[in-house]
């Protein structure tokens, strides 16, 4: 059993990573902080671990949470996260950073979308933590970068096809769509109740932070730089995002085709579900699992490619990723703590 | 005041009629038709008339109907309402169809995607009844054919575009979400709440009946051949359906200057709000309102322009433009008996 | 045309009297107030004004708004209310406040259940404003405390078998359940979407300062000093209050005879809609009007009657409870501007 | 590994047995039947299977399921159920049937609610499934009732009272509040979304079918002839059952000393969870899991305890229990399958 701390437990990615951790066959959890809640239970501020857990919030430095723990989970704002990275890089210890800090490489481009970088040397250290492209350099990582929620479901839906070189990379537009949880728990207006419920809003168009992570990632698949057009949609429903994602084919192919290609690159991922055509994902097909499921249209009048892809956002997009990048750091089965059936209805 | 008919009265559509009508300042609810519920009080079937109306459903021949009413408004499936309207027009009155029997002027492509039709002869008589672009016909005509809910956001969200030629018409995506009241009030297991509550899907991509109705009607716009592609997903909302439409500039513009052309395009328009650069609808802000919300975002980065759009489906997208034509067809004030303020929260 | 004025009206409640104004025949908005949006056009922030009015938000005293004004709506927090009335009584404006702050008769029963009462010398001059039982005083009044959301639905519900003495009072039991935006737009994490939707708690059980005012009511009615055993439970929907409330019966009646005595109680109620037997109402019935649906049961296995009464919150329960107060303080016809059918789906 | 059938298994329930057995340490799914999916893939008609599971639907009789199960769970309607109930004991399998064919102990009783029963010679050898008050009974019992979703929270909510003499039996009422899944996938319009959106009201006060299920097992609680007063409401959530639950004290107690009470009866009960004072429970906290959580208060001005229960009807009030039950009859950890924490937010 190896020790396990989560730096930042308070928001919502900090307690779904309790809620996997806590029956991992391999971690017992060692470390809660929050600067908010310390002293207090974490049931009293979550109830759903009622009986399961005695666990309080404490408020530690990373030093003092690097002597309980081999490996922590930053699940920190931006910006405070690589504050405390590299004192549990010193101490010998493993990270799972959730924040941005190290998923762009660039570091001018961080400075452009985010704030001055406070540990740039860790840079090219850090591992871009999306499994079914980074495996092998997440099995040798002390630093791993979890992926962007919205990057995650957009990659894994473009990679078979960039890699294939099958479509025109200046094309690419993806329309997402994200539940209110991928806000936090933050107090804002727009995250109030009767802001959100039946409401539908389209937000941030051309200017999310996490277009640069998708730029990033694309261009790495296809050898050009590629720029989305990326907008983000915001959903009255807690858990998912769909993104739909067009594209102007290279050749011509039918659905068929496509899909083949598809469920030939994801052929060994536990992860990710490849749907046959004439079917597509609902993210309530997805909520609780780390699954990220994907369909496929081509539309032959436009001769483009349509491509659905739904995940939860706290799982595959955040702390359900998070535990899979742990279970390659440490050589867990990858699928240790997730075998878990999306909730339904 | 003029007598009004509502024949297929018992759906979403046809209450949504009744709650406009019923405080009308012109018009008079003399006949409302429903085979299931004949016999019954409309306030049976839908508390919200108590103490409003003593109406029950009838289930009456249209020529009894007729004899009944001035005008009358169909909110009848496709197929019947074609089969109903030479006997309104033969006894002289004024028809405002909902269903989708008129609005394709193309006899072909109205059977390609639908069934035979049987009434052929009208066609041409039919004026598409979206009074942005069609006001003076409409004003002459006795049979109007009410647009479908999605094309009446893509339209008008495309109009000044396409009338100015400022994009490539070969680069339109439109990416279109919709409330689960568009779906009617039939049994169906997808619009089963369990079903549809924290779910959000894609679903008819490429292959929707409202796709070649906005095809016409843009190409109309354009003087160009316009094949979208569109692709619908059904909202967890009840109402609302906001359109993020895509398409490559022609030249050189900001935000601002495509601002300007909406805004001169809609300048006398009630029910066409264009935001000011750096808003963006919302469904919330329309619903129960006959509003069609438009905003405007440039992608300066990829050369795009991304036009969102939002309409209460069952008002702009069905009864409150059903209400705005029978206005100009009498002569009305055109936002008789649809004053209303939008309902927030 | 008189003036109206909205003092606090950046809340859901302050914008919801704007949407009934604005179309009202007899009235003129002259002014909102808003310290934290001053300066800024209400159409900003809630957009479903924009095309309707151009008015902005200001930041004034209330002796510059009583001098733009003929009649003042007060949307306050308690406490913030009696310290302005005052000064628009001395102006010789006539006040409708909103808040708590003039509800209790009984200065130490305010002072207990909320704070210091700062204008205890007025408590005598305000009138409760509920219209269906103090009619009368709130013609001639010229400060009206309209009532609590809860206490109007528990209120009404209980009236006809207190008046007539048919149930014993100490078996009052009234079990509510109010949606979110009876909680306002302030920021509190237990109104962000994520922690309301999906979920269904009761809360404050015992102790909500809306037990006061109805015990206040109840006991006028029956003449006995009346103590309701009160539990608020939290819906995850926008708008709307449910109060299912249980009593015991003195005599033995059926669903009938009690049904006739509150047929013949409300008679000539306009927005009281007593339901026939066998029908009990929907919160999604009354959305956006002005009515208090009221359904009737008797349970004969245990000699109880169970009362459902239902109302929007921010109409019945709050702004088309207060417009229908200032429509009875100035003569206008009791419905002025309230001629609304309920929103539905 | 045992094999289990769900027969029935293509209704909410009958998937979520399927989900929380398809990772059961101690079980193997052997049949799934569906006489309308018959021949299709599980996970076509519930995407959330895909990759987990090839299971197709099959339409086979008890005899033949039998043959394939050493326990069947029946998801079936009532009347259905007991039709099928003697195959299976005949062939020596376990049966754990979800419907209400074998809760009512008494055949007139079951007569009067539902209709004439088939198997009436079985209703003796039927062990009512409630574990926290009948374990012994279960692990010997070869048939096993499944309690149903309301009575499963109200019974737990009202066990340690009645055990104890703390309350009036006459005095209770229920007024409990369930989640739209506990109507099942039937077509009926009342589960539409749009009928369901935004709306609440109760339903069939003083006539649920779970009521005489109440009054049975809280008369064997109490040993006196109980008869509640229950009224149910239909909450715009898809899953969770929250009862609110009203009753005269006996004595005069404080929370705290009810509180105790309720922490010595459910002491070693793993899926009971009694709240401190102070706090009340939220279906959320339950969703997904097998717990029910129960808060205490005691309303001093008028002597009444109020108890709220809260459980997921699919689970505890469902599906979960029923694992729970299988557990013990067949001697795995009574917990065995059903180690998830609540899905939150």
């Amino acid at each position: 059993m190896i020790q396990a701390g989560i730096y930042g437990a308070s928001g919502y990615t900090g307690q779904e990573l309790l809620r996997l951790l806590i029956f991992h066959p391999e971690v017992e959890v060692a470390a809660l902080t929050s600067r908010k809640y310390k002293g207090t239970p974490v049931s009293d501020v979550y109830p759903i671990f009622r009986g399961l857990t005695d666990l309080e919030y404490i408020d530690a430095s990373p030093e003092t949470v690097a002597g309980l723990c081999d490996v922590v989970f930053l699940a920190l704002p931006h910006g405070e996260a690589m504050a405390v990275v590299p004192a549990f890089l010193e101490a010998g210890k493993k990270v799972v950073d959730l924040s941005a800090d190290f998923r762009l490489r660039d570091r001018a481009t961080y400075e452009k979308w985010y704030i001055q970088h406070s540990a740039p040397q860790l840079l090219e250290r850090a591992v871009y933590g999306l499994p079914e492209l980074y495996r092998d350099d997440i099995r040798k990582a002390d630093l791993v970068a979890n992926p962007g929620c919205y990057p995650t479901g957009v990659i894994l839906g473009l990679a078979p096809l960039l890699k294939g070189d099958y479509i025109n990379i200046s094309s690419i537009i993806v329309d997402s769509k994200s539940g209110t949880s991928g806000a936090g728990r933050e107090l804002q207006m727009g995250s109030l109740f009767c802001e959100v419920n039946e409401g539908f809003k389209a937000y941030k168009v051309g200017g999310h932070r996490h277009a640069p992570e998708m730029d990033q990632e694309l261009s790495v698949l296809s050898n050009e730089e590629v720029k989305v057009l990326f907008t983000p949609h915001l959903l009255p429903v807690t858990r998912g995002i769909l993104s739909t994602i067009y594209a102007d084919m290279k050749g011509t192919y039918d659905a068929a085709q496509i899909s083949g290609i598809y469920e030939d690159f994801y052929d060994d991922e536990k992860f990710v579900r490849v749907y046959t055509v004439g079917s597509l994902p609902n993210i309530s097909s997805v909520r609780g699992s780390n699954y990220c499921d994907i369909g496929i249209t081509v539309d032959k009048r436009t001769g483009r490619i349509v491509i659905v892809s739904a995940i939860d956002n706290l799982m595959k997009g955040a702390a359900g990723q998070a535990v899979q990048n742990m279970n390659l750091m440490y050589g867990f089965p990858e699928d240790a703590g997730l075998n878990l059936v999306s909730l339904y209805p």
